[in-house]
């Protein structure tokens, strides 16, 4: 019974119940697929991460956003 | 010095101060006594994840709640 | 810049090098469908958990597989 | 349906395969009592880390022993 | 691509925004020193837990904090 | 007490023994002066995630290398 989770930015980034719905629906049956698994019980976790705590090369996600 | 990492529903589901206080307690005797290991700095976490945000068999908890 | 996290049983039930391309490359290619994100930097990493590790219902899977 | 992951020492103090059947065991059971939820589906996974890999303190486990 | 979590405990302990920054800078310095490899890339997640969902020796830190 | 967890590519590129006490130490010295803790306690863990397994922008860290 694979275990998924998705890491991904929160607050104005966050994204919507309904993207939210597909990530898990079309993320299952990928798994599904290619791995040739019941995806009965595939657990599919989305973590929203604030932005102020989510750094990429050194830099907050939000600074990098002010600097685009 | 073991690190156990629980992730549950939240929102409605959101267990009681309560509740986390005896799973906290609990689990970290059941490692203690199963692995006879010091616990004084086991770490217990216990993360919840909203409803819009767990999926399981490719469908929102939210959705299989409202299913029942 | 979304990371993925996926946990699956590994031993005799480890996926191939050639299922582990398509998880990371089918898996990347939703994400960035779904939520319109570049996926140039997403990283996909997936966890083999031996079957003696792996619990489902309180007995291992390697305990249920025999059960089969 | 909870997802438990619990880190400890792997190497010489890796636990026996007895030892995680009755962590998997009791830990669900603990969970199921503390929540009232149905542990049919929950997870439990344990995951070893090697001892040159863990540190506490700022120092290895490895050095920690060494020490001892 | 090296990826860093980092849990911490949150509410009254809450980092501020300027810590973040600072962990999230001088970590990915730390590692591009020590692994001589490209931070470009490094993410670096710092992830608050509530200090009731936080267990040390089967205590929350709450209770910890008060027995002080 | 911080939880640190890094994840790095394995197998060729696994770090030494000596880069992984680097990385404990100057990563637990980082987390104490930033934000002022006791670092007694302060666990880093260091995984790494085999190159086959690791996958960025869709494409795993072996083919990504064999490109280069």
């Amino acid at each position: 019974m694979p275990i998924v989770t998705i890491k991904i930015t929160g607050d104005e980034e966050s994204p919507s119940t309904e993207s939210k719905k597909q990530l898990i629906s079309k993320i299952t049956n990928v798994i599904g697929e290619v791995l040739h698994k019941n995806t009965h019980n595939l657990c599919v976790i989305i973590e929203e991460v604030p932005m102020d705590s989510y750094g990429i090369g050194g830099v907050t996600v939000r600074e990098l956003r002010r600097r685009k």
